[in-house]
This record gives C-alpha cells, sequence and structure tokens, in this order.
C-alpha cells in the first residue's frame, strides 16, 4: 500500500446526521486532535438520489466545500450498503432473502442481494454518477465501496441468486453428469436430470444439505460478493486519478479476500472493536484477540488500514453493551493496530449518534459534544503518532506461519467433525505464539502461493488441513526439503476439493510426508479420561480427537503417545525429517500449553530475546521497513508490569535511551528503535 | 369504584361447558359458599351467533333463568376473545399476523386484529346485539369486554395493522419530512418520500428496526386495543342502566391502561395468580411479587377488582406445571388482592374444565365435581370477607410511590442499555420497600399528573428515567420544591419523547435538579469486580451500570463514592436540596439491600412502627375509608410467626381486642382496626 | 417370524455408491467375515426410474448378476424415501409441509408426505415395477419398503394431509357434532359448523392447539404412515412368492406398529445404534439403554431382526460427533441385539461413504477400504454366533412386563402434568428390572391383547396410565383377580380415550381395583423439600408429583405414608387383594432405587438366581425356544468383572463345562446353556 506515506489518524462522519453549522467547528477540533482524514457518504444513498433517477449532489458539495477549507483529507463512500425505501419498496426482488425463503426488508443494512439485475443495475447508475462527479475533487484521496461487505448475513438465497448458482456451476463443472460425480449426488438420491432442479440450500428436513454443494454454495456466495466488488470497482476506476484508492471495508465470513484485493481492490480495510472482548460471554484472550483478526487482515498481503477502529463504547439499542473503554485502552488498541501492520487508524465516530440502531455505538465526543477524556487521549496520542510516523509501509516481521485455507474454514463451518478442532486450535496456536513472543503471520492459501511465500517462516502450522489441496502439498514438500518445519493437527488429509473422502489411506497424499498411516480414530467426548499423551516424561494435554498414529516408515520419529485408551502407547506426535527440515504431525487439537511444549522440543523461540525480556501477557511486535525497525510492546492488564532489557534502545516515544528495567503503566505501550 | 358497596366474592362460571342439569346444584354450592357473582360468556361467541348473522340467545337465556331464581348477580362478556371457525377460515383477514408474517390461526385465544374494519364490525354486530337483548337483564351488574386484551400477544402485524399505523402516524407527525426526522431516518438511509414505505417493523437482518419507529409501534398497538376497547364500551354505555359497570381484565403488555380506564372502561380488573411465583424458574419474591402486579392494577386510579383469583393450580396442558395451593394459600391470596385494594374477588373458575388446552387450569372444584378442601376454604374464608365487607371503597395508604411510564417501559423493552436496569430496580425497590413495611403505589405518568398526585407521597422514585417528559420534570420540580423526596437511578435523562438524544448534558432538563453533569459513564460486567460504592463507611452494592457524577453545584451533597475502577472516589450518589426537599442521583441500578440503606440514610422509615413491629417476610398494608381503617399483615412463609403488638387493637376476624406478641399462623391472616 | 432358520449376519451395502469393480471383491471379503446377507436399493429410486416413466433396470440387473455367483442373500427396498428430483420439482404438492407451512425441499430424506395422491400414484408404479422385475429374483429373500418410515420427520401439514385428516374423522366421528362433543370445542369457541373448517393443528397464539385434536392428529399419523406402508405391501404381496418377506426398519415416532406389523409387514427390523448412548449428553444409561429399545421391537410381538446395526462411529457432517467404538463392543452390540430376541444383525454399512450428509456414519471399513479392526472383530464374532445360530425363532423370556400404550404414549408427548412423569418412569424401571435382572417385556396394549398376554408375566407396570382404555382396565382385573401383581404410578385413571376428564372420582374406572379415591395432588418443583415417602421405616423416593391417596376399603393397605408437607403421613403407596393377586397405586414417578425397594415388597426378584449371581452392570437374559435355551451375560463396563455362575453349565462360546468364579473381559459376552 504505497498510499500512505505517514501513518495517519482520521475519524468517520456523517455530515448528514448534523445541523450544517457545526461541520466547520467539528472539523476544527477534529484537526485540532491530530485528525486528517475522514470518511463519509457510505449510508447516504438518499442524499444523492431521493427519487428513482433525479441526481442531486448539492448536500455532500456543500460539506466539501467546507472541507476544502482545512487540510482534511476525505475517504468518500459508495453509498450502496442501504438502498433507498422507494428503491426496496418499488423492486422487491432486489431484496436479500434468507435460507427459509423470508425478505430482509427496509430498516436495518446490507438488505439487498448482490446477484439482483436491478440491484446490480442500480448500482452502476449510482457508482458512476459520484464517480463523474467527486471522481476528481482534490480532497478526496481514497474511496470505500459499500460499506461492511457480508457483514450481517452472508448467504443470499433470493431467486436471483439461486439462478446465478446455476450459471456459476455450468461455468464450474459443465455438465450436470460432472456436478452430480462432484457431489455424490448418488447418495440418498439427489441426482440432478435438469439444471433448473439445482438450488442453493434450501429448507430440508432436519436442516442438512448436500455438504459438498454447500461447499460450492459458499464459493459461490464469496465469489458473488467479489463479482459485485468488482462492478464498482472497475466504474470507479474508469473516473480516478491513479494515485486515488479504492478499499472496502471487513472482514466478514464468506469472502475470500485475497482474491477481493486481486480483484476488486486496492487494498484492504479493517474494522477492528477490541472492546468486544471485553464483553460477557468473550473468550480470555479478551482485546488482546483482535491481534489475531489483524493478522488476517495482514494475510491479504498489499498492506491495510483501520477503517473504523473502536473508541466509545459500543452496541446497537438492542443487542450488546459494551463497558466503557478505560483510560490507555482507546491508546492502547490504536498501537495494536499499528504494531500489527496497519498504515492508518480511523476512528469510529466522531460523535455518538443521536438516533437510530446505533445510538449507544458511541463516538469519540459524546451526545452532549463536549471535549471529553476520550477526545483528550485522542489528541495526546496523536503526538506519539507522528514520532513514529515513518512506519508507514514497513512490514510486519514474523517468525512462524498458520496457514489460513478459505476451502477448510467453509467446510468446517458446518462440519462438527473438523470446524470445531479448527476454531479451538487457532486460538490455541494464537495464545501460545502471542505468549511466547514468536510473532507469527496468517499465510492465506493462494493459487499464486510458491515455496517462497513460506521460506520467510521457521515453522509453518497447518491445523487441520481435512480438505487437501494438491498444489499446497506440493509447496510444503518443497518447503520441508528446504529446511522448513511443517505442524499438522488431528484430521488432516481425508478429504478432497469437493469435500469427498477418496478411497485412500489417510493422510492422503501426505502418508510419506510423516511416514504413517491412520488406520483408526476416535473422537473425544469432553467427559473422556483419555485426554492426554506423554512427551519427554510430560503429559501433555490432547483434546476433542484423536489420530492414532501408524508408523510406517523409518524415519518417522514418535514425539508422544497416548497415555491411555484402547490405543494406550501408540504414536500421537510424531515428526519426519525430508531433506532439511521436518514435518510433524499432531493427533488432536492444539491447546495452548501443549502447542509452547511442541515449539519448545521443534526448537522453535523467540526471536525477540535478543531485545527484551516481556511477560506473557504483553504483546510485542516489529515493523521493518525502509526507514528503519520498531520494537512494540504492549500491556493489556490494568495494572503495572516489568520488561527487561538486554541492550539499550531508544523509546522512540520519549526519545530517551533505556536499558534495564523498564517499568511499564497499565495499557501502556513501549516503542524502540531497534 | 362506587359500583361495590360490599367487597364481593364471585366465580368464572361456564354454563357451556356443562350439562344443564348441573346448573342448579352449582349456583346452589356457590351461594353456599359465599360466593355472590359469577363471571359468563367470555368465549362464547357460537352459542350466539352459529352462522354468519343468524342470532340465537336461548342458550344463556335458560341459563340467566336459572340465575334469576338465586340472589347471585352476573358480570356478563362480549365474546369477541375467540371468533368462530366459520368467521376466520370465511375472512382470513382478521387474523393476527406475527412479525415474520405468519397468521395465528384458529384453535387458541385472541387470533384476531384489532384494525381489521371486519372484525371491527363483526364485533360490532355481536356487541349490539347482546347489549339490545341482555343489557336490562336484571341479574347483569355489570360487562367484561372482550378476554385479557393483549393477552398471548401484543404485537400486530397483519396488512389492516400496517396501513392503520400509516394513519395514526400521518395524525401524529403531519408530514413525511416531520417523520423522519422524528426516527432520525437520515441514519442508515432509512428516508421514507412515500407513506406507503412506511411499515410497522418486519422481518430484517438481525431483527433491527429503527427504534424511534418501534416506539411509536407500542405506542400504536396500545392506541389499537383501547380503540377496540372504546368500539365496544360506546356501543355498551348505549344500552346498559347507569349502574351497570363495563370492565375489561387486565394487566398485559402495550396497552397504557390509565388511557384505557379513561377512555374505554368504568375501571380495570386484573386477573391474579400468585402461584406462578412458586413454580420452577420464578424468582425469589415467589407470591409476594403479586403485590406488585397488583400495586399497578391499583395504579390505573379508579379502583379495581379481581375478575380472576387463582383457586386450584394453574397450567396448560402443554405449558407449565403449577404444584397445588397449600391450605391457607388461596385464603392468603384473597386477602392480599384485598389488602392491595381489590373490591371483589372472582375465583378462576367454579370446576376443572374437562377438555381443552386448560384442561389443567383447575378451578375451585376438581373434575370429579366432589366437595373439597378448596371450597371448604372458600366458604371459611367468606365468613371473614363478611367482617371486612364495609372496606369496599375504601383505599390503600402509601407512603412511597414508584413512577411508572409507558414511554420508558416501552422503550427499555428492547433497549439493552436501560431496559434489564429497569427489571432489575423495580423488583429491588419493591422488595426492599416491602421488607422494611413502607407502603408504596405506582403512579403511572399520565397527562393529567401535576403535584397534588405526588405530594401525598413522602418519597418518590422515577427508577430509570431514559425518557425525559418534560412536563413530568415540572411536576417532580414542584414536588420537590414543596418538600418531597425524589430519587432516581442510572441512565436518567438522555432521551426524547422520541427516544432521541439531544445535544445535552445529562442528566437532561435536569442537571440542575441535582447539581451535576454526567460526562462519563460504563456497564458493569457481572464479573467485574468495581461494583461498589462506599457510603457513610459502609460498602453497598452498585450492579449493572455506573453513571459517574460531576457535582457542579454547590448544594450537591455527594453521599457515596465509587470504591474503584478508573472513577474510584467519583461520586457515585448524590443530594441535592431545592426548596422544601431533595432530589438524589443514585448512579446503578437499584439492590434491595442498597435501597434499604438509601431509605435510612434518606429518613424514610415505616408508618406501621406505631402499630405494630412484623418481620420482613410479612406483608402489611393500611386501608382507609370513609367506614373505618385496617391494618393486614399477611404470612407468605408455611411457618409460624411473631408479630409485636404497640397497641391494643380490635382483631377484626376474631372480634377481639389484642395486644403484645401475637402468634401468626403459617399463610396466615391478621386483620385489625385502627 | 419364521424366516430365519438361523442366526444370520447381514450388511448394509450401495451398489450405486461404488465402481463396479469393486463389487465382487466386496462380496468376496463380506463371506470371507461371516457375512451371508445384504440389504441394497433403498436410496436408489434414480437407478430405475431416471425420467419419469421411463424404467431402466440394468444398472441392479449387473448387480445382482455378480450376488449370483455368491450365496449372499438379498434384501430389496423399495426406493420411496428419497423421491427424485424431477419428480419433487414437477410435483410440489408431494413435498412433506411442517406445521409452519414450510416446505421441506429437496436434499435429505422422507421429504414427501404420506397422504398426496400424486405420490400414492408415483409409489405405486414403482413399487409394481420393482415387485414384477425382482420379485421372484433366486438372490432375494426379503424386502424393505421404504426406509425409517417417520424418521426425521413424524408430523406432516400439507394440503393433502389436511384433506386426509378430514376423511380420517369424517370415518371416526360420522357427523360434526359428535367431532365437537369429543374434542370439547365449545371451550374457548373452537366449534366447527362445516367439515372444510377442521385442520391438522397450525400455527396458532402460543403454539397450543386442542389437545384432542391434538390427540387424534397424531392417531392419524400414524394411520397416514401404515397406510402408506400397506399400500406397497399389499403390492409386492401380489407378486413375492410366499418364503420372501415383507418388512421395514424402525423404530420411530407417531406410528402403532402393532398395528403396522399386523396390517402391513411380515414383521417389523431396527436399527440399533448402542453409540448414541456414550455420546455428550446421553442419559447415565449409555449403549445399555438401547435393550430398552431392543424390548420395544420385541413388543411387537412377531419377532424381529436388527436391519442396521452400528459398526463404525455415526454423524451427519453437520450433526451428532461420535467416538469409535471400542475394541469389544460391536461383539457386545452384536448379543445385545440377539440376547434381546433379535433372528438377524445387519451392520450399517459395508463401507463408509465418500460423499454426502452421511460421510461421516462409519461403516465397517473406512475411506482407504483397507482391512480393519473393525472387520476383524466382526470376522471373529461371526464364529461365534454360528455357535448359537439355532437361538433364531427362540423367545426371549420375561418375567415382567410394562404396559406401552401408545394413547398415553401421543398424549404424553405435549402433555407436561404426565409425560415427563412417563419418560421419567420409564427410565426408572428399565433400569431397575435391569439391574435386578428382572427380565422384561414391553407389551403394546391392543385390542385384541387379552388376560393370557399377561398371565405370563408374574408382574405387571403400567407406570402413568392417565387415559383409561376400559377394555384393557377388564383384562387387568381379570389378570389380578388370577394372581398377578399389578403396579400403576402417580395420574393414573383420570382421562377418557379422547384425552377428556370425565366426572369421575379418580382413578376412573379403578378406584374398586385399589381400594381408594384421589382427592388431592400436587405436582412436587425439583426444590421442594417434600420429595419422600416412608416405606417400612426406610425414606423412598417419591419425584416429580404427588397423588394424595384416601383409602376407602377396608383391604386396601397402606405401604407407604408421605413424610412431609401438608399432607405428611397420607398414604402414598397402597395396595389391595382382589382375587388371587394384588393391585398397587405407587403416588409418584418411579425412581430406580425406589422401584427396588418395592419390587422386595412385592416379592418379585430375579429367575436367574438359580444360575448365577451377576452384577448389577451386567446384563442377563434367557431365550428359550424348540432348540434349547442359553443365558447371556453381558459386560457393558470397560473392565474385567466376576460372575459366580451356582450350577455348572456349558459355556456355549468355548464348549467347555465350567462352574464357580468367572472372569469377564471388559466388553465381554458369556452365553451358556441351559
Amino acid at each position: 500500500m504505497s498510499y500512505f506515506n505517514e501513518i495517519t489518524l482520521g475519524v468517520c462522519y456523517y455530515p448528514e446526521h448534523w445541523k450544517e453549522e457545526l461541520w466547520p467547528e467539528d472539523l476544527r477540533r477534529m484537526r485540532d486532535a491530530g485528525i486528517t482524514m475522514i470518511r463519509i457518504g457510505e449510508f447516504a444513498w438518499n442524499k444523492f438520489e431521493n427519487q428513482e433517477g433525479v441526481f442531486d449532489f448539492s448536500f455532500f458539495d456543500r460539506f466539501l466545500d467546507v472541507v476544502r477549507t482545512t487540510d482534511i483529507k476525505v475517504i468518500f463512500c459508495t453509498p450502496t450498503a442501504t438502498p433507498p425505501a422507494w428503491l426496496t419498496l418499488k423492486y422487491p426482488e432486489v431484496l436479500a432473502v434468507d435460507l427459509d425463503g423470508r425478505k430482509q426488508y427496509h430498516g436495518a443494512r446490507r438488505h439487498y442481494n448482490y446477484n439482483s439485475p436491478i440491484y446490480r443495475d442500480k448500482t452502476r447508475i449510482i457508482t458512476e454518477q459520484l464517480a463523474r462527479h467527486y471522481g476528481e475533487h482534490k480532497c478526496i484521496i481514497g474511496w470505500q465501496i459499500d460499506n461492511e461487505l457480508n457483514c450481517v448475513t452472508n448467504e443470499f438465497y433470493s431467486e436471483s441468486d439461486h439462478e446465478a448458482f446455476r450459471t456459476f456451476l455450468q461455468e464450474r463443472y459443465g455438465t450436470l453428469e460432472q456436478l452430480n460425480s462432484a457431489w455424490g449426488t448418488v447418495f440418498w438420491n439427489q441426482t440432478y436430470t435438469e439444471w433448473e432442479q439445482v438450488y442453493l440450500p434450501r429448507h430440508t428436513q432436519r436442516d442438512t444439505c448436500n455438504p459438498h454443494l454447500r461447499l460450492d454454495a459458499v464459493r459461490f456466495f464469496s465469489e458473488s460478493c467479489i463479482s459485485y466488488c468488482r462492478l464498482q470497482y472497475e466504474i470507479l476506476k474508469q473516473y480516478l486519478p491513479d494515485h486515488v484508492f479504492v478499499t472496502t471495508n471487513g472482514l466478514f465470513g464468506h469472502v475470500d479476500y485475497n482474491r477481493m484485493v486481486n480483484e476488486a481492490l486496492d487494498f484492504i480495510t479493517y474494522d477492528s472493536y477490541p472492546e468486544f472482548g471485553l464483553m460477557e460471554g468473550a473468550d480470555h484472550l479478551k482485546d488482546r484477540r483482535w491481534s489475531m483478526n489483524l493478522a488476517r487482515a495482514r494475510g491479504t498481503v498489499k498492506g491495510f488500514g483501520i477503517m473504523e477502529q473502536q473508541s466509545g463504547p459500543g452496541g446497537w439499542y438492542n443487542f450488546r453493551v459494551a463497558p466503557s473503554a478505560k483510560p490507555g485502552q482507546i491508546r492502547l488498541w490504536t498501537f495494536q493496530s499499528i504494531a500489527n501492520g496497519a498504515d492508518f487508524v480511523s476512528y469510529f465516530r466522531w460523535r455518538t449518534c443521536s438516533f437510530g440502531t446505533e445510538i449507544y455505538w458511541h463516538g469519540i465526543l459524546g451526545y452532549d459534544n463536549l471535549d471529553n477524556r476520550r477526545l483528550e487521549e485522542i489528541r495526546n496520542l496523536s503526538k506519539d503518532i507522528k514520532k513514529i510516523s515513518g512506519m508507514a509501509g514497513s512490514r510486519y516481521q514474523a517468525k512462524a506461519a498458520i496457514l489460513y485455507d478459505y476451502d477448510n474454514e467453509w467446510d468446517g463451518e458446518t462440519d462438527v467433525w473438523h470446524g470445531p478442532l479448527r476454531r479451538y486450535s487457532h486460538l490455541g496456536l494464537f495464545q501460545a505464539l502471542q505468549e511466547e513472543h514468536i510473532p507469527f503471520d496468517y499465510v492465506t492459501v493462494t493459487p499464486e502461493m510458491d515455496v517462497h511465500t513460506l521460506q520467510q517462516y521457521e515453522v509453518v502450522f497447518a491445523p487441520h488441513m481435512t480438505i487437501v489441496n494438491p498444489a499446497l502439498v506440493q509447496v510444503i514438500r518443497e518447503y520441508v526439503e528446504g529446511g522448513g518445519k511443517f505442524i499438522t493437527g488431528a484430521r488432516t488429509g481425508y478429504k478432497d476439493m469437493n469435500g469427498r473422502c477418496p478411497m485412500e489411506i489417510m493422510p492422503i497424499r501426505m502418508t510419506d510426508l510423516f511416514g504413517i498411516h491412520i488406520l483408526d480414530f476416535t473422537a473425544v467426548m469432553p467427559d473422556s479420561t483419555d485426554q492426554y499423551a506423554q512427551m519427554d516424561g510430560q503429559k501433555i494435554y490432547m483434546p476433542l480427537f484423536h489420530d492414532i498414529l501408524t508408523p510406517v516408515d523409518e524415519a518417522c520419529v514418535i514425539v508422544a503417545t497416548y497415555c491411555s485408551g484402547y490405543y494406550q502407547g501408540s504414536p500421537a506426535i510424531v515428526r519426519k525429517r525430508t531433506g532439511a527440515g521436518e514435518a510433524y504431525y499432531f493427533g488432536a487439537a492444539f491447546d495452548c500449553k501443549t502447542v509452547k511444549t511442541l515449539l519448545r522440543s521443534a526448537g522453535v523461540s523467540s526471536g525477540l530475546s535478543c531485545w527484551a525480556s516481556v511477560p506473557e501477557w504483553c504483546e510485542t511486535a516489529v515493523r521493518e521497513g525502509d526507514r528503519g525497525a520498531c520494537l512494540f510492546i504492549l500491556n493489556y492488564e490494568d495494572k503495572w508490569t516489568e520488561i527487561q532489557l538486554r541492550r539499550t534502545m531508544k523509546n522512540v516515544l520519549t526519545g530517551n535511551e533505556e536499558s534495564g528495567t523498564i517499568k511499564l503503566e497499565p495499557f501502556g505501550v513501549l516503542v524502540y528503535e531497534i
């Protein structure tokens, strides 16, 4: 992302929500707090086209005239996330429909479907009108397409969707015979004899459907979303100067963001709300878990920004009550985003809305519009950001990689045999790597991926690679031969790309990589006493599922064996050396503590130890670029903590050279030049 | 309510459920047990109009001929709660429809909608026919309109409702421009440009909708219900002699009962089933909580009766299993109703039904029709009731008031930011006042309310007055100036009458009343350790939400401060004197124990201490009227207890003068002349 | 069931799922493992009729040509469980519809309704085509109609169903007047005045409906299912030789299997999946509970087989994760089926399916098609089965009976007042009888039942006979007079055959049998302290409900009295001698421990004590026939256990004479000649 030369702070603003008299003052106060960018327009269709085909730009023209008097820059949005009432009333076929056939009516967001010819037409018209009118506006540095595509719902079942799905399948499979074979429709007599018999999933007995159809349906949902985004992208690009970027804000389900970025965006942005991690029912990683999402955004390759960064407590009137961020947390989360690779951070939102569903989704300012501690905190942190502004464009330095593949992600959503393992292990791996200060990237599996992608990492995890992508296996093989450490978990290797289980020995296509056959396995019920393996005299936790590993190769080394069960003593973890590297098969789901033991056994350690010793409750990250490298240390706890520096380093925020024991305040942040 | 000169016992009877031969014997046995009134006819439409437009009164004529041979009086019902099968099959548009668009079919109750022109027509016809035929019948002392309006469902989404809603809004707002502004439709591009785009809530993404629309929708549901009731009321009143009353039985959701009583009834009745409080999952207040509901009925001002008082265990065949009332509990609950202000008590029902959904909603008699302990208990208690019959028309004497406003009630139903506080605090306040023997009234906020309404109370609570009614604020101000104590809780004062948050300092319109600004606040998660405040050296519980209070007036006295959190030491409770009174702002939700501490601090104590010392597990109440005053003491526990009388008083039920320590049996009742 | 001369092992096979090249090898490997029978074709409609009206038998002809080269026998299925896509798309009226009116679309199983004239027509055609083509095939020894009728859904609400229901009711009641009376429609004004007003239950307020209508609706669902089965049965029987049987596989809800077997089958089969008992959330009886289901299958009188016996772990991709059977469990469960009376056991399925919803419903072989421990276990156990093959046709020997009546079963499904008692007591009785080694049968109440049916049992339980069948009462009376012990529990005797409560003293029609009146009763909440009775100085548990028994006959003996509550000291259990026998009334639900005490008090003991002393965690069973008798002992625990033989007996599986202490391995099985 070369669009930002400096780390930039922005804010989401809704001129249409406020009296025009407030505009100049609002912009002045933003600027005063170090905010130099605003995002506008994403829910404002009626402000441009209040009647079908009648366009009027005067409202936003007036607003931009005020902006022009400042040096604030603008990200302008296409307003397609919320179609006008006149549109959905006149053309109900544009409405999104759920699996039960229920229309999603006017009044919320995103109640349209991507495949409606009418909606695509209306989208084309409004996008072109806006691009033509505002494309060359001097204040506008970039555009956001729609808003949070696939948020709220990411499955669509309107008639248009069923029809487009058939076309999608015809392109994918050619003939019904191929389709029947790919989906195994001979099971339960699902065989199709005419294309019009084929539908996206519909309501069935016990709400099941053909799982291979379902996997293709999700691929189709992703394709629909990308295609809709591309529709707007291509129009915008016709009208925009080269230096003006086009993005959208994610991340949501059922979108292959790598393809979306490649085909329909200049780069991706992420909406980061770490406070959800502090609410009732959140998992134990709390706000720190948002670094996992930031790693996902980073995994879409071209760099990223934060389009919405939480500033006030969030919640709809009828959904979610969040506590207020404690003093220091807004700053902490801003640095969390930047440490993890964001090049800009735009707060959501300037002032809490006075009406509507998000009346409690608080902005920087409250209803009363007074200066407050949140504005003060941002004003102060903006000075810190200035000191690290040169980090824009630099890269997060990772030592480990976790493969993220949409095929297994989507298959696992409804597959209760590997989906829960996947979710469990992603948390376990994330926590272990965070606490051991081993920085990691999510590496998304793409068709373009080759061994060079993996070679920059010392170790690569593929937690539960149930569906086996043959091209990926080849890359992994080369990675291991070249010296890499590859680690996979239970239920690896038993499905093909359609989600079918071929008549092969598991782990299919990889028996030689690990030197094992998997001839027996069992789910492990929560009340089972058979949950442990023995590893170097240590008892380690092996939850959820057990693959029972049968070594078939002398090079296969048994790392751990099961402690009990009818397969007591059988291998639970093995490793096999191939070329310069090693492949590990781990027979269960990845628990945090077990992962730490495994990392130690595999000789993978933190790369930070030369600089500092940091407790596990702090996050560490290194960004490095043409203009230098920085070490970030983030304290998520509401208590003072101590860091031991191993060498003298320059504290970027204070300008001091520091060494020895450093005291870090609650929610505090340290940045060192390294 | 001047219709009852004596406290009267009645029973619900269904002549259509039984062989005619049973009628004379049933009436004789009732009379013998002290029952002098029956309610009939509420589900008997087919007995009058078995075919469309063909009327036949012979069945109930025959029954009333039998009644005429006794001195039993009759409350006659209009039968509109259950439209005939012929009606709903021929005119399906009369059926109630839920938010998802599903019709509610024949077979249960209340499956019609209030706004269907056809149903209003059919209602007019049957009501007029009945009023004309039975209006002057000598046995009939009153009428019940329909049955439990808004029970089972209180939201209606048929086409007729959508249309009527548009008319309601046109009257309320005049123009779409006003409507768009009132609802803040600019948010999420909800702007309406034609009236036909406006609907009651419909199915949307994530089931959210515009909250201001929703508030108006509930107001509309209430208006629809009242309007339907008024339709019948006006017809009935044309035909009834002046001494014959018209009522209906409540209380259910989404009805402004004060308006209903003012516009469409002579008075309200309540259906009291305290045994639900003894079932699994009920809250800790158990059957005693029904006094809270009775206080609500009392709050509708014109006096009230109990149209259905639980006698046997209740339950549908497919819903709810209640234990049987223990010996003494029917008597206890009868006195509970009367102590709380009821002028008559009509048991539900004479004999358990032999068929249908309510086959387990037991009456006084069982299936076997034998005399039983329930009949015996009522026969005995009826003699007690005779001794206090002069209490009819007397008033419950309250010292405290809790404001009950439909705007906040309805807004809080879906608003997860203040609704749960509201529910928590109503229980906390009720329990504290009950246990401290400080009698209270619910005072419903009405347009007619003035300072005189409040002046009769020493203290007035407005637990969480989120929506601020400007007229009410004026009344409260006068109340405080005149010497009243006014206490409000967290989240007070940030919404206008449309539920929008104006750009003002909270608590809006009341900053001067309390001498504070609320500039920061936070929800308190259940696992938070920051749940306490310090008050006079005592640690008090402050659950759910914390308003952080900033005194801005020297007259503002800090009563308590938060014990921990980033706002440790900040004011949690303040009071400010204005004129002769005081206003308290309490920063959290009202917990029972905390309320007791607060009452002590505010100098509010029981008015009963001159007469008796009563343990907290007994309820006390005083009714006073032209014919004297009585103190009621009710023991809800299944154990003997002791009361200390502070003076010699006449026990009304025994006729004895009593003093000193009195032993009260399990579920026992004492009534003293005072 | 005279169709099997030897206990036979079979397997479910799907030739259409596999390459034809695999067929010969598969059959050879089956035969090699002792499997001599396969079931085929139940989901293969498209393999016969890929276009409407165009029939092609070549696929299964080819397969049967391969089978013919072996001595393997075939059970052939009609394929109506899964209609083709071309059928349901062209004729959507054949689809099943749920109570909310939602169609169940193509993609799962059983998405048709039994009453659609078109579907019945299509069924007739395909069944006739298959019967004509395959009826006399030498390999085919029997037919299975459809597959798991009423599985997945057992309620149907399509237009065809509503219409057929009216016809069903016209036959049952003749006139609407009779119907109105039978259903008590006068309650809530449900009176019908035209037949077209009558519907099966539809969506109503609070999802209630007339309970008598509902009971008839379930009877109608059962009748529809039987009638559909009979439609196929009658066609098949026209074409099949006499020695070829017709069956179907159960047991599922809303079918009177006794009537189905009598009218539409030669015998019933059961699909046994004991591993569900090992999954999360299963009850404490675990896999042993499947003996309860086997007793139900046995209760349909004519003998039975197991059409699907679990071999691998079960689960759909989106529903259920089962652990793998431990070594020995497949053998244990096979013997469980046989000990409980099965004459053949057919495993589900040969090889795990590679695709579709049941991709995790593992067969004997895994995806990899390798020989595995499951195949090995079956190969070994098949030799054991050979040793007891003469048991085919012998009868399970029971000492106790539990009456199973569909009227109370179906009424109790939605009736929360007696349904939960029923479910609780069935488990309590089953566990007590199992652990005391008192073998029992479920005796289904049928119109043909007479005293001889009961006389073979020492004791008969009718847990909660709420609905009283007059004919049954007569049989029970004769049974008691003839020396039987009859025991019934709380809530016995208050409903007639329509589920109405007549105006009689409870237990209706049986007050003289027990010598009691039930004049008071109460539900017992879980938190109640009044849950015990005193019996011979012992405190026994009396959960869920208390009938308070009033003796009215000198012959009534009080067996136990309640320990507390307002009815403390009142009779809780009574017995009365009539003729040579005794009738017990037990005032609560049957808890396992209490049942054991009661059995001891009633003098009912295990009949096995002469042969062996067996711990309670083992199941025992005796089968006896023309060719001898065997005692089965089954160890459900994963640990060694000891059995004490009381005499020397021949171990059928080893051929040894054994006596004294026998060690039984985990999941082990013993079979002795007796």
